[in-house]
Protein backbone atom coordinates (compact mmCIF):
# COMPACT_ATOMS: atom_id res chain seq x y z
CA UNK A 1 0.00 0.00 0.00
CA UNK A 2 1.03 3.05 -0.60
CA UNK A 3 0.25 5.92 1.66
CA UNK A 4 -0.32 6.29 5.38
CA UNK A 5 -0.99 2.61 7.10
CA UNK A 6 -3.26 2.39 10.13
CA UNK A 7 -1.24 1.26 12.96
CA UNK A 8 2.01 2.86 12.05
CA UNK A 9 3.36 5.87 12.92
CA UNK A 10 3.53 7.73 16.51
CA UNK A 11 -0.03 9.04 16.28
CA UNK A 12 -3.43 8.18 15.41
CA UNK A 13 -4.53 8.23 11.57
CA UNK A 14 -7.12 11.01 11.24
CA UNK A 15 -9.95 9.70 9.06
CA UNK A 16 -12.97 11.42 7.61
CA UNK A 17 -16.28 10.22 6.76
CA UNK A 18 -17.84 10.64 3.56
CA UNK A 19 -21.53 10.67 3.88
CA UNK A 20 -23.07 11.71 0.48
CA UNK A 21 -26.02 10.39 -0.86
CA UNK A 22 -25.34 10.48 -4.77
CA UNK A 23 -22.37 11.03 -7.07
CA UNK A 24 -22.37 14.28 -7.01
CA UNK A 25 -22.62 14.99 -3.20
CA UNK A 26 -19.60 12.53 -2.36
CA UNK A 27 -17.61 14.43 -5.05
CA UNK A 28 -18.21 17.83 -3.43
CA UNK A 29 -17.81 16.52 0.11
CA UNK A 30 -14.69 14.88 -0.96
CA UNK A 31 -13.12 17.87 -2.50
CA UNK A 32 -14.12 19.80 0.76
CA UNK A 33 -12.61 17.33 2.76
CA UNK A 34 -9.62 16.87 1.37
CA UNK A 35 -8.79 20.77 1.76
CA UNK A 36 -8.46 19.57 5.40
CA UNK A 37 -5.71 17.36 4.59
CA UNK A 38 -7.32 14.42 6.81
CA UNK A 39 -5.08 11.00 7.07
CA UNK A 40 -7.43 8.74 5.14
CA UNK A 41 -11.21 8.78 4.40
CA UNK A 42 -13.90 6.53 4.81
CA UNK A 43 -16.60 6.11 2.37
CA UNK A 44 -19.82 5.40 4.29
CA UNK A 45 -21.77 3.66 1.61
CA UNK A 46 -24.67 2.77 3.36
CA UNK A 47 -24.97 6.61 2.65
CA UNK A 48 -24.81 6.21 -0.69
CA UNK A 49 -28.48 5.93 -2.24
CA UNK A 50 -27.73 3.53 -5.26
CA UNK A 51 -25.96 0.90 -3.27
CA UNK A 52 -27.92 -1.55 -4.87
CA UNK A 53 -26.05 -0.87 -8.04
CA UNK A 54 -22.56 -3.06 -7.72
CA UNK A 55 -21.49 -1.07 -11.16
CA UNK A 56 -22.33 2.42 -9.59
CA UNK A 57 -20.37 1.98 -6.31
CA UNK A 58 -17.56 0.09 -7.81
CA UNK A 59 -17.59 3.34 -10.45
CA UNK A 60 -17.98 5.77 -7.32
CA UNK A 61 -15.62 3.82 -5.32
CA UNK A 62 -12.67 3.92 -8.28
CA UNK A 63 -13.64 7.98 -8.74
CA UNK A 64 -12.95 8.36 -4.97
CA UNK A 65 -9.40 6.56 -5.27
CA UNK A 66 -8.94 8.90 -8.29
CA UNK A 67 -9.46 12.08 -6.30
CA UNK A 68 -7.84 11.15 -3.24
CA UNK A 69 -4.30 9.12 -4.66
CA UNK A 70 -2.12 8.10 -2.37
CA UNK A 71 -4.96 8.66 0.69
CA UNK A 72 -6.24 5.61 1.91
CA UNK A 73 -9.71 5.06 2.03
CA UNK A 74 -12.07 3.03 4.36
CA UNK A 75 -15.15 1.67 2.26
CA UNK A 76 -17.89 0.60 5.04
CA UNK A 77 -21.61 -0.36 4.89
CA UNK A 78 -22.66 0.22 8.23
CA UNK A 79 -25.55 -1.84 8.85
CA UNK A 80 -28.97 -0.92 10.46
CA UNK A 81 -27.95 -2.75 13.78
CA UNK A 82 -25.35 -1.18 14.68
CA UNK A 83 -25.72 2.78 13.59
CA UNK A 84 -25.66 2.60 9.63
CA UNK A 85 -28.71 3.67 7.81
CA UNK A 86 -31.34 1.68 5.90
CA UNK A 87 -30.30 -0.13 2.68
CA UNK A 88 -32.01 -2.89 0.52
CA UNK A 89 -29.23 -5.65 0.65
CA UNK A 90 -29.03 -8.54 2.98
CA UNK A 91 -26.09 -9.10 4.94
CA UNK A 92 -24.94 -11.80 1.94
CA UNK A 93 -25.34 -9.00 -0.86
CA UNK A 94 -23.33 -6.51 1.27
CA UNK A 95 -20.53 -8.81 2.39
CA UNK A 96 -20.14 -10.01 -2.19
CA UNK A 97 -20.63 -5.53 -2.50
CA UNK A 98 -17.41 -5.37 -0.34
CA UNK A 99 -15.83 -8.03 -2.10
CA UNK A 100 -16.26 -6.18 -5.49
CA UNK A 101 -14.78 -3.63 -3.96
CA UNK A 102 -11.40 -5.95 -3.46
CA UNK A 103 -11.67 -6.71 -6.14
CA UNK A 104 -12.60 -4.00 -8.62
CA UNK A 105 -11.55 -0.95 -7.16
CA UNK A 106 -7.89 0.11 -5.30
CA UNK A 107 -9.63 1.23 -2.31
CA UNK A 108 -7.51 -0.35 0.75
CA UNK A 109 -9.87 -1.13 3.49
CA UNK A 110 -13.22 -2.78 4.04
CA UNK A 111 -14.68 -2.58 7.13
CA UNK A 112 -16.50 -5.62 7.79
CA UNK A 113 -19.14 -6.13 11.18
CA UNK A 114 -18.05 -8.98 13.75
CA UNK A 115 -21.64 -9.42 13.82
CA UNK A 116 -21.71 -11.34 10.50
CA UNK A 117 -21.56 -14.77 10.25
CA UNK A 118 -17.84 -16.18 10.90
CA UNK A 119 -18.82 -17.92 7.11
CA UNK A 120 -19.31 -13.90 6.00
CA UNK A 121 -16.49 -12.97 6.97
CA UNK A 122 -13.98 -15.39 5.86
CA UNK A 123 -15.31 -15.44 2.53
CA UNK A 124 -14.65 -11.61 2.79
CA UNK A 125 -11.38 -11.78 4.49
CA UNK A 126 -10.12 -14.66 1.71
CA UNK A 127 -10.74 -12.15 -1.32
CA UNK A 128 -9.55 -9.14 0.46
CA UNK A 129 -5.97 -11.01 1.44
CA UNK A 130 -6.14 -11.75 -2.67
CA UNK A 131 -6.12 -8.65 -3.97
CA UNK A 132 -3.72 -6.98 -0.96
CA UNK A 133 -6.71 -5.69 1.05
CA UNK A 134 -7.31 -4.72 4.32
CA UNK A 135 -10.63 -5.86 6.86
CA UNK A 136 -11.46 -3.82 9.71
CA UNK A 137 -13.29 -5.85 11.93
CA UNK A 138 -15.18 -3.43 13.62
CA UNK A 139 -18.33 -3.46 16.90
CA UNK A 140 -20.75 -0.92 17.38
CA UNK A 141 -23.07 -0.32 20.15
CA UNK A 142 -24.72 3.13 20.32
CA UNK A 143 -26.62 2.75 23.55
CA UNK A 144 -24.55 1.29 25.92
CA UNK A 145 -20.70 0.47 26.78
CA UNK A 146 -19.86 -3.30 27.52
CA UNK A 147 -17.77 -3.91 30.32
CA UNK A 148 -13.78 -3.81 29.69
CA UNK A 149 -13.71 -7.76 29.46
CA UNK A 150 -16.35 -7.83 26.99
CA UNK A 151 -14.76 -4.95 24.61
CA UNK A 152 -11.26 -6.70 24.75
CA UNK A 153 -13.12 -9.81 23.64
CA UNK A 154 -14.21 -8.00 20.57
CA UNK A 155 -10.66 -6.89 19.98
CA UNK A 156 -9.81 -10.91 20.67
CA UNK A 157 -12.61 -12.15 18.33
CA UNK A 158 -11.13 -9.40 15.08
CA UNK A 159 -7.62 -11.05 15.83
CA UNK A 160 -9.00 -14.48 15.70
CA UNK A 161 -10.97 -14.29 12.97
CA UNK A 162 -8.12 -12.94 10.94
CA UNK A 163 -8.86 -9.01 10.43
CA UNK A 164 -6.17 -7.04 10.04
CA UNK A 165 -7.61 -4.58 12.26
CA UNK A 166 -9.74 -4.25 15.46
CA UNK A 167 -12.38 -1.49 15.94
CA UNK A 168 -14.74 -0.51 18.62
CA UNK A 169 -17.08 2.11 19.15
CA UNK A 170 -19.23 2.35 21.90
CA UNK A 171 -21.68 4.99 23.96
CA UNK A 172 -20.49 6.34 27.19
CA UNK A 173 -23.58 6.74 30.21
CA UNK A 174 -20.98 7.38 32.57
CA UNK A 175 -16.95 8.85 32.72
CA UNK A 176 -16.42 5.37 34.33
CA UNK A 177 -17.76 3.96 30.77
CA UNK A 178 -14.55 6.28 29.07
CA UNK A 179 -12.55 4.66 31.10
CA UNK A 180 -13.42 1.53 30.59
CA UNK A 181 -12.92 2.17 26.65
CA UNK A 182 -9.47 2.86 27.49
CA UNK A 183 -8.62 0.44 29.39
CA UNK A 184 -9.78 -2.30 27.17
CA UNK A 185 -8.28 -0.73 24.58
CA UNK A 186 -4.98 -0.42 25.82
CA UNK A 187 -5.53 -4.29 27.04
CA UNK A 188 -5.38 -4.96 23.60
CA UNK A 189 -2.81 -2.85 22.45
CA UNK A 190 -0.74 -4.56 25.14
CA UNK A 191 -1.66 -8.46 24.74
CA UNK A 192 -3.22 -8.32 20.85
CA UNK A 193 -0.96 -8.37 17.27
CA UNK A 194 -3.33 -6.60 15.44
CA UNK A 195 -3.53 -2.71 16.03
CA UNK A 196 -6.99 -1.51 17.23
CA UNK A 197 -9.25 1.48 17.02
CA UNK A 198 -11.66 2.78 19.34
CA UNK A 199 -13.87 5.63 20.42
CA UNK A 200 -16.37 6.51 23.09
CA UNK A 201 -18.96 8.71 20.97
CA UNK A 202 -20.98 11.61 22.36
CA UNK A 203 -19.70 14.47 24.22
CA UNK A 204 -18.91 12.90 27.13
CA UNK A 205 -16.57 10.24 25.02
CA UNK A 206 -14.83 12.91 23.13
CA UNK A 207 -11.90 13.18 25.24
CA UNK A 208 -11.21 9.54 23.41
CA UNK A 209 -11.35 10.90 19.84
CA UNK A 210 -8.76 13.81 20.92
CA UNK A 211 -6.14 11.19 23.10
CA UNK A 212 -7.47 7.50 22.45
CA UNK A 213 -3.66 7.37 20.74
CA UNK A 214 -2.33 7.08 24.29
CA UNK A 215 -3.89 4.45 25.09
CA UNK A 216 -3.57 2.55 22.09
CA UNK A 217 -6.12 3.57 19.49
CA UNK A 218 -4.74 3.75 15.64
CA UNK A 219 -7.35 6.16 14.09
CA UNK A 220 -9.66 8.77 15.35
CA UNK A 221 -12.71 9.70 13.15
CA UNK A 222 -12.95 13.35 12.65
CA UNK A 223 -15.32 15.59 11.25
CA UNK A 224 -14.53 16.62 7.60
CA UNK A 225 -17.82 18.43 6.23
CA UNK A 226 -20.64 16.39 7.95
CA UNK A 227 -20.07 14.51 11.01
CA UNK A 228 -20.81 10.48 10.79
CA UNK A 229 -21.19 9.79 14.52
CA UNK A 230 -21.70 11.89 17.98
CA UNK A 231 -18.98 13.45 19.35
CA UNK A 232 -16.70 13.44 16.31
CA UNK A 233 -14.19 16.78 16.63
CA UNK A 234 -13.01 18.91 13.85
CA UNK A 235 -10.38 17.94 11.78
CA UNK A 236 -7.98 21.03 12.57
CA UNK A 237 -8.73 20.89 15.74
CA UNK A 238 -7.87 17.25 16.44
CA UNK A 239 -4.77 18.33 14.45
CA UNK A 240 -4.03 21.38 16.93
CA UNK A 241 -4.61 18.45 20.12
CA UNK A 242 -2.24 16.10 18.93
CA UNK A 243 0.71 18.48 17.99
CA UNK A 244 0.30 19.50 21.32
CA UNK A 245 0.50 15.89 23.04
CA UNK A 246 3.32 15.00 20.77
CA UNK A 247 5.22 17.86 21.77
CA UNK A 248 4.41 16.77 25.48
CA UNK A 249 4.38 13.25 25.62
CA UNK A 250 8.18 13.30 23.65
CA UNK A 251 9.10 14.93 26.35
CA UNK A 252 10.04 18.36 24.19
CA UNK A 253 8.78 19.88 28.12
CA UNK A 254 10.57 17.38 30.52
CA UNK A 255 13.96 19.18 30.14
CA UNK A 256 15.09 21.57 33.11
CA UNK A 257 13.07 18.98 35.11
CA UNK A 258 13.15 20.66 38.69
CA UNK A 259 12.79 18.10 41.42
CA UNK A 260 14.80 15.59 43.46
CA UNK B 1 -12.16 35.39 48.18
CA UNK B 2 -11.80 37.61 45.05
CA UNK B 3 -10.98 35.83 41.69
CA UNK B 4 -11.28 32.29 40.57
CA UNK B 5 -12.15 29.58 42.88
CA UNK B 6 -10.54 26.48 43.42
CA UNK B 7 -13.12 23.82 42.17
CA UNK B 8 -15.53 26.84 40.57
CA UNK B 9 -16.12 26.94 37.36
CA UNK B 10 -16.46 24.35 34.25
CA UNK B 11 -12.65 23.44 33.63
CA UNK B 12 -9.49 23.10 35.58
CA UNK B 13 -7.70 26.35 36.87
CA UNK B 14 -4.42 26.53 35.13
CA UNK B 15 -1.76 27.21 37.67
CA UNK B 16 1.89 28.17 37.06
CA UNK B 17 4.53 27.97 39.90
CA UNK B 18 6.96 30.03 40.77
CA UNK B 19 10.53 28.63 41.98
CA UNK B 20 12.92 31.63 42.04
CA UNK B 21 15.32 31.68 44.62
CA UNK B 22 15.37 34.84 45.68
CA UNK B 23 13.26 37.97 45.87
CA UNK B 24 14.50 39.44 42.83
CA UNK B 25 14.17 35.67 40.62
CA UNK B 26 10.34 35.11 41.96
CA UNK B 27 9.52 38.90 40.92
CA UNK B 28 11.09 38.69 37.16
CA UNK B 29 9.60 35.04 37.14
CA UNK B 30 6.10 36.41 38.46
CA UNK B 31 6.02 39.49 35.53
CA UNK B 32 6.61 36.94 33.06
CA UNK B 33 4.22 34.31 34.31
CA UNK B 34 1.74 36.91 34.36
CA UNK B 35 2.05 37.83 30.98
CA UNK B 36 0.65 34.12 29.98
CA UNK B 37 -2.43 34.92 32.26
CA UNK B 38 -2.54 31.55 33.93
CA UNK B 39 -5.55 31.60 36.46
CA UNK B 40 -3.61 30.96 39.85
CA UNK B 41 0.05 31.32 40.90
CA UNK B 42 1.78 28.85 43.33
CA UNK B 43 4.91 30.26 45.03
CA UNK B 44 6.86 27.16 45.58
CA UNK B 45 8.64 28.75 48.85
CA UNK B 46 11.11 25.74 49.50
CA UNK B 47 13.12 26.96 46.63
CA UNK B 48 13.36 30.37 48.38
CA UNK B 49 16.63 30.96 49.79
CA UNK B 50 15.46 33.23 52.57
CA UNK B 51 13.12 30.66 53.85
CA UNK B 52 14.40 30.48 57.34
CA UNK B 53 13.70 34.20 58.15
CA UNK B 54 10.13 35.04 58.20
CA UNK B 55 9.76 38.22 58.10
CA UNK B 56 11.49 38.15 54.48
CA UNK B 57 9.04 35.08 53.67
CA UNK B 58 5.99 37.27 54.43
CA UNK B 59 7.29 40.31 52.56
CA UNK B 60 8.10 38.14 49.66
CA UNK B 61 4.44 36.96 50.15
CA UNK B 62 2.77 40.33 50.46
CA UNK B 63 4.50 41.30 47.33
CA UNK B 64 3.79 38.60 45.22
CA UNK B 65 -0.34 39.22 46.46
CA UNK B 66 0.64 42.91 45.78
CA UNK B 67 1.80 42.35 41.78
CA UNK B 68 -0.60 39.30 40.83
CA UNK B 69 -3.66 41.25 42.19
CA UNK B 70 -7.15 39.29 42.42
CA UNK B 71 -5.37 36.49 41.25
CA UNK B 72 -4.86 33.92 43.82
CA UNK B 73 -1.87 32.55 45.04
CA UNK B 74 -0.79 28.73 46.77
CA UNK B 75 1.80 29.01 49.12
CA UNK B 76 3.60 25.50 49.45
CA UNK B 77 6.49 24.54 51.14
CA UNK B 78 6.64 21.24 49.45
CA UNK B 79 9.11 18.99 51.72
CA UNK B 80 12.27 17.20 50.46
CA UNK B 81 10.11 13.54 51.68
CA UNK B 82 7.58 14.54 48.45
CA UNK B 83 9.88 16.02 46.29
CA UNK B 84 10.55 19.62 47.74
CA UNK B 85 14.06 21.39 47.74
CA UNK B 86 15.94 20.75 51.05
CA UNK B 87 15.10 23.22 53.61
CA UNK B 88 16.92 24.57 56.99
CA UNK B 89 13.29 24.40 58.48
CA UNK B 90 11.60 21.78 60.68
CA UNK B 91 8.40 19.95 60.53
CA UNK B 92 6.95 22.49 63.38
CA UNK B 93 8.88 25.40 61.52
CA UNK B 94 7.05 24.88 58.33
CA UNK B 95 3.42 24.29 59.60
CA UNK B 96 4.73 27.76 61.59
CA UNK B 97 5.61 29.34 58.61
CA UNK B 98 2.01 28.48 56.80
CA UNK B 99 0.23 29.85 59.87
CA UNK B 100 2.30 32.87 59.38
CA UNK B 101 1.30 33.44 56.15
CA UNK B 102 -2.08 32.75 56.51
CA UNK B 103 -2.00 35.73 59.48
CA UNK B 104 0.05 38.43 57.84
CA UNK B 105 -0.60 37.98 54.04
CA UNK B 106 -3.59 38.15 52.17
CA UNK B 107 -2.30 34.58 50.24
CA UNK B 108 -5.39 32.53 49.45
CA UNK B 109 -4.37 28.95 49.63
CA UNK B 110 -1.57 26.95 51.51
CA UNK B 111 -0.30 23.88 51.11
CA UNK B 112 -0.06 20.77 53.63
CA UNK B 113 1.17 17.77 52.92
CA UNK B 114 -0.86 14.57 54.08
CA UNK B 115 2.49 13.07 55.28
CA UNK B 116 2.41 15.69 58.03
CA UNK B 117 1.07 14.64 61.60
CA UNK B 118 -2.88 15.25 62.35
CA UNK B 119 -1.78 17.68 65.29
CA UNK B 120 0.42 19.90 62.93
CA UNK B 121 -2.81 19.61 59.87
CA UNK B 122 -5.65 20.66 62.67
CA UNK B 123 -3.41 23.55 63.85
CA UNK B 124 -2.40 24.73 60.35
CA UNK B 125 -6.70 24.36 59.20
CA UNK B 126 -7.52 25.93 62.55
CA UNK B 127 -5.55 29.19 61.96
CA UNK B 128 -6.43 29.06 57.93
CA UNK B 129 -9.81 29.05 58.66
CA UNK B 130 -9.55 32.02 61.56
CA UNK B 131 -7.88 34.03 58.45
CA UNK B 132 -10.31 33.07 55.44
CA UNK B 133 -7.78 30.97 53.85
CA UNK B 134 -7.87 27.50 52.57
CA UNK B 135 -6.13 24.23 53.09
CA UNK B 136 -4.61 22.20 50.27
CA UNK B 137 -4.11 18.39 51.28
CA UNK B 138 -1.34 17.25 49.28
CA UNK B 139 0.11 13.89 48.78
CA UNK B 140 3.09 13.22 46.50
CA UNK B 141 4.70 10.27 44.99
CA UNK B 142 7.36 10.88 42.34
CA UNK B 143 8.52 6.89 42.04
CA UNK B 144 5.13 5.05 41.63
CA UNK B 145 1.78 5.16 41.31
CA UNK B 146 -0.12 3.42 44.11
CA UNK B 147 -3.40 1.38 43.70
CA UNK B 148 -6.87 3.17 42.74
CA UNK B 149 -8.02 2.43 46.25
CA UNK B 150 -4.60 3.31 48.21
CA UNK B 151 -5.13 6.93 46.14
CA UNK B 152 -8.78 7.65 46.53
CA UNK B 153 -7.84 6.96 50.69
CA UNK B 154 -5.90 9.65 50.26
CA UNK B 155 -8.42 11.85 48.51
CA UNK B 156 -10.63 10.64 51.46
CA UNK B 157 -7.92 11.74 54.19
CA UNK B 158 -8.25 15.22 53.09
CA UNK B 159 -11.55 15.49 53.15
CA UNK B 160 -11.40 13.53 57.17
CA UNK B 161 -8.98 15.97 57.84
CA UNK B 162 -11.16 19.10 57.19
CA UNK B 163 -9.23 20.13 53.94
CA UNK B 164 -10.76 22.48 51.67
CA UNK B 165 -8.83 20.54 48.52
CA UNK B 166 -7.36 17.28 48.50
CA UNK B 167 -4.50 16.86 45.90
CA UNK B 168 -2.67 13.89 44.57
CA UNK B 169 0.31 14.05 41.85
CA UNK B 170 2.04 10.28 41.60
CA UNK B 171 4.63 8.90 38.93
CA UNK B 172 2.95 6.43 36.41
CA UNK B 173 5.24 3.82 35.38
CA UNK B 174 2.57 2.48 32.86
CA UNK B 175 -0.13 3.64 30.83
CA UNK B 176 -2.16 1.48 33.21
CA UNK B 177 -1.00 3.54 36.13
CA UNK B 178 -2.34 6.75 34.26
CA UNK B 179 -5.95 5.02 34.29
CA UNK B 180 -5.85 4.39 37.74
CA UNK B 181 -5.14 8.04 38.38
CA UNK B 182 -8.13 9.10 36.45
CA UNK B 183 -10.45 6.24 38.44
CA UNK B 184 -9.44 7.42 41.76
CA UNK B 185 -9.77 11.27 40.68
CA UNK B 186 -13.24 10.27 38.99
CA UNK B 187 -14.26 8.48 42.21
CA UNK B 188 -13.41 11.11 44.39
CA UNK B 189 -15.26 13.89 42.37
CA UNK B 190 -18.63 11.59 42.54
CA UNK B 191 -18.08 10.16 46.10
CA UNK B 192 -16.36 13.14 47.75
CA UNK B 193 -17.97 17.04 48.93
CA UNK B 194 -14.28 18.27 48.43
CA UNK B 195 -12.49 19.41 45.41
CA UNK B 196 -9.46 17.62 43.95
CA UNK B 197 -6.62 18.18 42.31
CA UNK B 198 -4.68 15.37 40.40
CA UNK B 199 -1.87 14.35 38.14
CA UNK B 200 0.40 12.36 36.77
CA UNK B 201 4.03 13.08 36.38
CA UNK B 202 6.47 12.64 33.44
CA UNK B 203 6.01 11.91 29.69
CA UNK B 204 3.22 8.93 30.48
CA UNK B 205 1.30 11.35 32.85
CA UNK B 206 1.22 14.67 30.61
CA UNK B 207 -2.29 13.62 29.23
CA UNK B 208 -3.92 14.36 32.61
CA UNK B 209 -2.69 17.87 32.70
CA UNK B 210 -4.48 17.93 29.37
CA UNK B 211 -7.50 16.12 30.03
CA UNK B 212 -7.44 15.35 34.14
CA UNK B 213 -10.31 18.42 34.25
CA UNK B 214 -12.42 15.56 32.28
CA UNK B 215 -12.27 13.37 34.99
CA UNK B 216 -12.30 15.84 37.89
CA UNK B 217 -9.31 17.18 38.91
CA UNK B 218 -9.89 21.21 39.61
CA UNK B 219 -6.40 22.52 38.97
CA UNK B 220 -3.57 21.78 35.91
CA UNK B 221 -0.05 22.94 37.17
CA UNK B 222 1.33 24.13 33.69
CA UNK B 223 4.58 26.03 33.00
CA UNK B 224 5.20 29.41 33.10
CA UNK B 225 8.93 30.33 32.75
CA UNK B 226 9.85 27.38 34.77
CA UNK B 227 9.08 23.68 35.64
CA UNK B 228 7.93 22.64 39.07
CA UNK B 229 7.71 19.35 38.23
CA UNK B 230 8.15 16.52 35.14
CA UNK B 231 5.74 16.72 32.25
CA UNK B 232 4.26 20.29 32.78
CA UNK B 233 2.88 21.62 29.62
CA UNK B 234 3.36 25.19 28.65
CA UNK B 235 0.25 27.60 29.53
CA UNK B 236 -0.59 28.73 26.06
CA UNK B 237 -0.97 24.85 24.78
CA UNK B 238 -2.65 23.95 27.81
CA UNK B 239 -5.13 26.95 27.00
CA UNK B 240 -5.79 25.68 23.59
CA UNK B 241 -6.76 22.70 24.63
CA UNK B 242 -8.90 23.53 27.22
CA UNK B 243 -10.87 25.65 24.25
CA UNK B 244 -11.13 22.73 22.17
CA UNK B 245 -12.18 20.65 25.14
CA UNK B 246 -14.92 22.94 25.94
CA UNK B 247 -16.43 22.91 22.84
CA UNK B 248 -16.23 19.53 22.16
CA UNK B 249 -17.39 18.73 25.70
CA UNK B 250 -20.27 21.05 25.66
CA UNK B 251 -21.73 19.94 22.41
CA UNK B 252 -20.74 22.30 19.99
CA UNK B 253 -19.94 19.37 17.44
CA UNK B 254 -22.80 17.28 17.96
CA UNK B 255 -25.36 19.05 16.33
CA UNK B 256 -26.81 17.64 13.06
CA UNK B 257 -25.93 14.10 14.37
CA UNK B 258 -26.17 11.19 11.62
CA UNK B 259 -27.25 7.72 13.20
CA UNK B 260 -30.50 6.17 13.78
Amino acid sequence: MKGKVIGEGSQPLICTPLVGINEEAVVVELASVLAKKPDMIEWRADFFQGIANTNDVIALGNKIKEIAGDMPVIFTIRSIREGGQPIPLTDSQAIELNEAICMKTSIEYVDCELSNTLLHFEQLRKVAQEHGKKVIASYHNFSSTPSQEALFQKFTQAETYGADIGKVAVMPQTLEDVLVLFSATLEAKNKLKIPVISMSMGALGAVTRMFGGVFGSSVSFAVGQNSSAPGQVPIEDLEIVFGIMKKTMGNEYNDGIIFE
